[in-house]
């Protein structure tokens, strides 16, 4: 936190937003947010190719719909590890929402809620993990940790989020060095002072304990950690590859999260959605998968699925809701991504997710 | 309808046109139509790339032309469902060519039939198909249907096509929801006040009925619903995969119809040229073939009928032609097509359009 | 011809130019040229897809050298037809060079024969292939011809080419019809009065006869007839598929020349470098391979050597050095090709023509 | 030399520098320089094919982490040819530095050593290799040279290198004749006056000897010759066939540079990245194999040595360091670029570069 830094000013708005699409509102969020905000949450690493190849490698697969099938309501609806949600779509846990919103992680936990899914709050949040659960209130969460130097404070985060009524536990396992995201150095932006940070060390034994250091050696030791000092289901987030995703379920992991971060770690992991086919059979059943990184149309949703997803993440067109209507715009993201899946599956001729298959999904023909 | 909105002027003039290509009028025509006209109907659905596929999909493949064949007046003549026409061009049906020109359907009916080929009548027009059919005069017409919530109301415009004189009922089947068409939101166009639906319904038990209200379930029942009530061979538009094109031969359909309606209904649907061969194998000779989407150059049509189509339909350049110049504008549209189909096939040393195979294209070389 | 048009003034500079490659020369030249002039010549037709594909398709070949293969003064020089070339470059044929300078086809004539190459005078030129022959001096010529609806009036020219000391007759195949070039029209240029045509008409019986009819219904007979009336080697214009010249060996022709008119002619036909090697296979070595289309690099004349050509044509830089420097543009053109033609082969490893074969060149690996 | 052009005045800077990325400081590097010296830099041959096709063929090859692997510390240093280098980085020979910065070669080799890592000096250098050997310090040092026309210069230099403490000798095969580069050419910059040249021949025997004539003619008999008269290994730089690189090995070669010249030598000779997996099957593991030409993030030298290379070497990032900053400029790039590496071993799970393998490079799934 440097003192003499300007403050950072995020908006503030609360308000019902008309959400065009997911891409239109980057734009839109652009012209409200301060530069160093946008940046830092629109931005990936290195030459930023896999934050762009997220997106393009959907557009090297085809939709094959089915009419003339007799689909009238499609039902968008589905569960995961015994959570109803309202559509396969949950909220990918970000870092630090304040960026986008005064209102920091509660707006996008109550918007998420009150589009009746799910919640992954970050650890890296603002606000206090506790904080962001009442936000939530009655909705279905779970709780992102990066896995600490200290395993005290590893133990005491997972006992706090099994406290605050947190369901499941997700591991994020691609980030043990930080991705080199270049943006705002080459734009000249000079960070913000610190937005604070929600779950600092509370026991008197890690006094002095610095958040920020990770533990860089994991492995699936910690995974069991995590598994025996919350007492809940462990998703491991990251898995790019075949073998892990296989290795996940040996050892008894709960779900498979399908994810490069956004592109904002290693660039040049491949996108999501063209490793998914490979690691859907490595799984071959026996645990959910959400896949994230990329999705920006109910399109996407429905292709993601089709190929193996049983649930789908979404993740900077939330921080640009937020920073355009607060939960409200939250939940319009939400909502315009919803009715696009529905629309899709109508005209494919689906008439539930469980439905979605590779039927429907195809590489681009090249003819 | 919004009554305060500003009145829509749509141009008027009707004169002869300089058609140097069916893509250059497209930028002619944006300069005469007012803004949100003219992007309702170059727009498409979503992030429009089913729309660009289109025509990207044609520069995949090249034509192998067979020199000094002894051809010297190719004859780009052809039957379809026993009319006779002076190219295997047809004109596609869309909605409300009111934003295209003072004239409406009219105009492109008699733009089409003027040039020597069919019309395809949309049933959400500004005019009534009775007077559509008029202004279509002794040429070949059908009439196309989206099937209604009722099925009085279905059954009283198969009656009315009927007796107007339609020769065939093209069945849409790709619309069951509305295409999330985003341009003119993007651009923060007003929609004009309604330009007026020329098919309400008459019979006083339809009284009240929304005509807007469309048959989402639709099934094989409902094309056989229109077989028999229309008794009018049924042709099923919109068909995109093999299965559905052999089981409209299945079901008697007097033909069918690859369409991805222009890019304007499910975006990431593949290119109609892309999916065609294929359907054509399924198909295999038992219903002619037609196939829209992205025809804009003679070497198009040359390319579809050489994959497996009978007759292309054209859409978008009609309602060009028709903004530039009416009638005339349509003709001329069709004309250019044809003298560039006739120069194609010259070139290709192929004498007529039944002698266009698969011999003439490939795979552009990767080598 | 317009009697009421302007004047068309075309450069008439004589000087020696700087040619840094072929390419930039374009740009060059632009500036020197009217602009009907310069798009009548840089132009393609249709959407000019071929016309960018003749040269794209060089992009996804790369050269694999041999180093350390002893070579030091490569040899450029080659034969055919009994022709010794100082390259294995030669003039395409092209129409009215009188659009590019004053000097007209003398001066590409005369330029092709300062750089110790093949000069193909085009049947549609200024000047008359008598004066071009003149001009050629003691170089190489073959007489291009596009054959004409009256048969007397092939004859005519035939021999007339015979007398003027061509060696060998081009027939073009692949303008039957004419391809449609729309540039002009869309910049909105007018055709200026005709530049004259030197070839017309001079038997009393031919009065009357229009130069510009050509037949469209070639066969194997006009071959014939072209060899029998002008007692030469008949070279067959415009092959894109290997079964035309394998009939072209079958009928006894001098030459398979491979061209697609230099994208001017049927757009979306293939690049010619991508169908050259089944032609090759196709030919067996029973005829030489001329191939034109696109060659802008001495890596270019090597690639095309490599997959089966004999010789390479080049056309537009051609008239492009003409409008720059007349006869000495046109010979520095061809220099500098030379000069990159023997900095390939001595980068390559490859001491003569004859030693250029397939296993220096190969797809772009996509590894 | 024109005496009468304006001196070339580089800059002089010595100072630290932030390197965001290697691609970056060549934006900032065209600031500092003059324009000559910048596109004599960063310009290639030709079309620029090979320039550009260098770094977008790593665009096709994707990393595929082992997350979960317990490393946490990966260690970067290398050894080759029992030089013990801090990363597998060198610094590849270059002509002339005096462009980039007043202290030429000595600048590049002092930022080299102080980055831990290898220094290969180039023939053509402004400064004596003597004087280059001396800033090298304690640092490991390679001499790179053009085999000159006359074998007494050859000698003189190899003797020279290996008195000047060089400990291996890498002779260029690629460049037996100069790369057409013509950027100066085409934006109308006059080259400056020779900047000097610091290997002039110095026996008495040798003078008047131009030693800018290179034997063009070159055979494994001339890499015996300098394994003979220097006592030194010998590499061949140039590789870009199995084939050659399997002869290099039968030649008791002590390693093979796979390298097309940073694409300034034949345009349209294969990206590095691309041949790379076929030349490491044909050395089969009897030789190290250094790769350079187009490697800009620690991804691409991850991507590398996955793919079979020992060490990568990278070239103008360094002039651009040097231009910027001095020796410190250098030391500046090798560290970022150390950096990266490091990182992405981390994010990948290996713990030190002989563990870098095939399993995490693959071609981008197209899926």
């Amino acid at each position: 936190a440097d003192a003499g830094a300007a403050a950072y000013v995020a908006p503030s708005s609360e308000q019902k937003i008309n959400v065009i699409s997911l891409r239109d509102i980057e734009r839109q969020a652009e012209k409200v947010l301060p530069p160093f905000g946008f940046h830092f949450i629109a931005g990936g690493s290195g030459d930023e190719w896999t934050l762009r190849e997220n997106e393009a490698a959907f557009d090297r697969l085809v939709i094959e719909p089915n009419f003339l099938s007799g689909v009238k309501a499609p039902d968008p609806t589905t569960t995961i590890l015994g959570a109803k949600l309202s559509m396969p779509v949950l909220a990918s846990p970000m870092g630090m929402h304040g960026f986008a919103h005064s209102g920091k992680e509660a707006g996008t936990a109550k918007g998420t809620s009150a589009a009746g899914t799910l919640y992954v709050t970050p650890s890296v949040s603002n606000l206090s993990m506790e904080d962001i659960a009442a936000a939530v209130g009655g909705g279905a969460r779970w709780f992102q940790i990066y896995f600490p130097e200290d395993p005290g404070y590893a133990r005491e985060q997972l006992q706090r989020a099994k406290a605050a009524g947190y369901t499941a536990i997700v591991l994020t396992v691609d980030a043990t060095s930080f991705g080199n995201r270049e943006r705002a150095a080459k734009l000249g932006l000079k960070p913000p002072p610190h937005l604070g940070f929600g779950n600092m060390p509370k026991s008197p034994a890690l006094a002095g304990q610095n958040p920020d250091l990770q533990k860089k050696d994991l492995t699936f030791d910690d995974v069991a950690f995590c598994q025996k000092e919350s007492g809940l289901p462990v998703i491991v987030k990251g898995v790019l590859t075949p073998d892990l995703a296989a290795a996940c379920v040996t050892h008894g992991c709960a779900g498979v999260w399908v994810s490069n971060h956004g592109g904002r770690q290693l660039d040049h992991s491949p996108a999501t959605i063209s490793v998914l086919p490979r690691i859907a059979d490595a799984v071959g059943g026996k645990a959910p998968i959400i896949v994230d990184s990329g999705i920006r149309r109910g399109q996407d949703v429905f292709r993601a699925i089709g190929l193996g997803a049983s649930v789908v993440g979404i993740g900077r067109p939330l921080l640009y809701g937020l920073a355009l209507g607060g939960a409200q715009g939250v939940e319009a993201v939400f909502q315009r991504l919803r009715a696009e899946l529905v629309m899709t599956m109508q005209l494919a001729g689906v008439a539930s997710v469980d439905k979605i298959t590779s039927r429907y999904v195809s590489a681009t023909a090249k003819l």
